[in-house]
């Protein structure tokens, strides 16, 4: 059973003032629950409807939910109140909000930093490319998307739970700790002309529609652009700064 | 001024069935109708805001719009009944579905092939990316999300005006028609083992869900795979595709 306070309580998770007054935030379907769990995030109750309880995948997360953990059984409906995916798979579950890595912990390591991104599938698109390719640093600028959004968590398909985080991030940070700043951008030259000599290094993804925003744009050494060999405008945000990451990590720059 | 019966119309296009019935599909926003405007797309009817008629954008394509294409001000409230995005920028337009191309024409250069596609914003970013790339040809299986649902053609981003598109198309013509067939598969060989000898190719991207059909997997040549320098357990499908387009086209196979 769960009371009515508790379900307004979860609705609220939807937005940034909920779950920074509960301290905690959505994780919705089966994926990346089981990243959650895998990962030994700090997961603080998991929902789900009777028919999930009955299936394969509950079974194959049965064994990894901690003892203090409260499995907590949902009817449909409700799970669909409070969930934003069209097709809940019939699990959720609540994650404690962590404060954020620090600064000084954070700028020892290549890393992703992302420049007023605002569209909640881009960042964690984003997220997810970056926790493939071993990148585990990420920072973001403070007009971000909320990286707790669910739409955000959804994207990023279990990548918050494998990668180091700092919000409201200042790029001059990395300026001052001896980073290569690199920058996206589709006019700057092509990223096969950039060599690096082993110095760490931070790839600045700006905004969908604007780019790398006039504030950042003075702190960038390099600008990358991925060589069109077709028509277009552009690619989108999330796809030109993967693909720039699996060039950096594998150019071994 | 405009009728009702027209407003009706236009809402409907945000359905498949809506947009057979009346032959054409919707693009929303400026950068979409000025890609269509450029690339000579057959546009039916231009709508604008009052504001956006004042505005530097309408002065941007205003020299564009042909002749016989008439330009409609609406009301911003109906604007936002039509399209489907959050935020119109006053912009959108109606354009003519064109019969898709001929097979035999396809299937004579490189080409995306995608399989069971659901995700409206993967179909599209996925355009994007091969019309980027200059990959022209880009097949459907039956099963795909509608290509020109407007989710599809916002994310798109003016592809569909670049590229060949044949919708409920059979992967076995191209078995027939001798292209090397790789499949996305994160399971499969490295990337860099394949090597092409010139021959034309197909590259085949599957569902988020559960990748590359069974009915398809038995004619791919070579699966190919990204490698993880990291952790998590799969790339986005839209990611894993045009990283994998890029590298096609850049190793000249």
């Amino acid at each position: 059973m769960i009371s009515n306070r508790e379900i307004k309580t979860l609705m609220s998770l939807s937005t940034k003032k909920g779950r920074k007054e509960s301290g905690k935030y959505l994780i919705e379907g089966f994926r990346i629950t089981r990243s959650a769990l895998r990962n030994k995030a700090p997961v603080l109750k998991i929902y789900i409807t009777d028919k999930f309880k009955s299936s394969n995948d509950f079974q194959q997360i049965f064994s990894l939910i901690p003892k203090k953990v409260d499995v907590i059984v949902l009817e449909e409906k409700i799970i669909k109140s409070i969930c934003q995916t069209l097709h809940p798979s019939g699990v959720f579950a609540t994650c404690l909000l962590k404060n954020d890595i620090k600064k000084t912990k954070l700028i020892i390591d290549n890393c992703i930093y992302l420049d007023e991104v605002s569209d909640p599938g881009n960042l964690g698109t984003i997220l997810r490319s970056a926790a493939w390719f071993g990148i585990k640093n990420v920072a973001l600028s403070p007009k971000c998307v909320d990286v707790f959004n669910p739409k955000v968590v959804r994207s990023g398909m279990g990548a918050h739970f494998m990668l180091n985080i700092l919000r409201n991030s200042d790029l001059h940070e990395f300026q001052k700790n001896n980073f290569c700043i690199l920058g996206a951008d589709q006019n700057g030259p092509p990223m096969y002309d950039f060599y690096n000599n082993n110095k760490k290094w931070v790839l600045v993804i700006g905004s969908e529609g604007h780019g790398i925003s006039e504030t950042n744009k003075k702190f960038i050494d390099h600008f990358l652009s991925i060589p069109s060999t077709g028509s277009g405008d552009s690619l989108n945000a999330s796809i030109a700064g993967s693909i720039l990451m699996h060039h950096l990590i594998n150019t071994k720059n």
